[in-house]
């Protein structure tokens, strides 16, 4: 994001290539550590052909550790290659996560990216994503995995009937922080919402607006309301 | 999924929450390590009020070793709560990522949200992300980016006028096994995709086919075409 945030620290990410096997990540968080850098973001990008690309987002490297780090990164025997590359948060941003029917979900993917377009040429970073799913079983742990996925900070369910497993999950996720919009439809998916909203291209839209640095759309004063 | 995939096997996923401090990743990768368990997939899930949490996706634990490894988890001083949850690969599957203007992306999503829609009733499991960006030089990192976002299998670059150094990170993420799909339009893009479409919603549906295990569309053989 090129707006600041709360908590803006100087990143370092960086990708590391690796053998696929056992201890490269404890090696790699070893050099990490003895260098005091915290680790933010951590993901395995690729793995393929015995190999395995780590990547990292560090914070709290100071000026002049960046070169040691990546210096001693090298000289671990594991290690094939470091490269610096741009960090998530900044590349894509806020995630919003679209779950349900596919008739719906695409509806409200119109609505979230032309929104998210609008606030993303003025210098914000907001993605939607998106699964099709049906199921109470398969769309409660789609639910609730949200909570675990990095940069997610709203869901969407778009269907025309959830309820059960689905609305505990919703009850979940939102005291993780989580905000959840919910189309309006049969089931208690809509009482268990932040936010219900009947149309979904509108849906889509509020969305991002919940979501943005610069809209005024406050959730907070907007729950338990229906649109 | 419940398709059967060629490397099947049985994953061991964990919530692993810690005091969000430096150390944490390291003490854990050490106990996993110590089981002999591979880390096939890691990312911190969420970071406030001084805690994060862990999430991790073991292979090669064998029976037995699950509940040894939890056990010797919660030992640890630094860990205040081990959960299982199921795998991303699971629920959400393997992404398309959708990258351009707003009007088009919105278009890609729909058909390919409706084709993912079909397939995932039949048992597969595939997700649709976007993030709606301006600018040749965002548009290339964001491409660049989907090569090291984890189970991204597909891109689709879907605008009006992209060349240069989006073409030059398309060739790239081809050579990491990334399959490009792009819209019919002006600038070297489409030249360095895969395949062609010009319509919006049939690229959408076609980046579906191209990555599904039940499609009969084979990509090597529609490579370098237009539609």
């Amino acid at each position: 994001m090129s707006e600041p945030t709360k908590k803006e620290a100087p990143l370092l990410a960086l990708m590391i290539r690796t053998p696929d096997e056992p201890g490269a990540l404890n090696a790699l968080t070893k050099v990490i550590l003895d260098h005091e850098a915290n680790i933010t973001y951590v993901d395995i990008a690729e793995r393929n052909e015995g190999e395995s690309t780590v990547y990292f987002e560090l914070e709290d490297v100071r000026g002049g550790v960046a070169e040691a780090l990546v210096g001693d990164l090298e000289a671990l025997p594991i290690v094939r290659a470091v490269e610096q590359a741009p960090s998530f948060q900044k590349v894509y941003g806020k995630r919003i996560i679209v779950i349900g029917g596919g008739a719906q979900v695409g509806q409200v993917v119109v609505g979230a990216v032309a929104e998210a377009d609008r606030h993303n040429i003025r210098g914000e970073r907001i993605s939607v994503d998106t699964i099709p799913l049906v199921g109470e079983e398969d769309l409660a742990a789609a639910a609730r995995a949200v909570a675990r996925l990095p940069r997610a900070v709203a869901l969407v369910l778009a269907g025309a009937l959830m309820g059960g497993e689905v609305a505990r999950a919703v009850y979940e996720i939102r005291e993780k922080g989580i905000i959840v919009l919910s189309l309006n439809m049969p089931g208690s998916v809509p009482d268990a919402a932040d936010l219900v909203v009947s149309d979904p291209v509108q849906c889509g839209v509020m969305a991002v607006m919940a979501v943005s640095d610069s809209a005024t759309f406050d959730i907070s004063r907007q729950r338990g309301r229906r649109y």
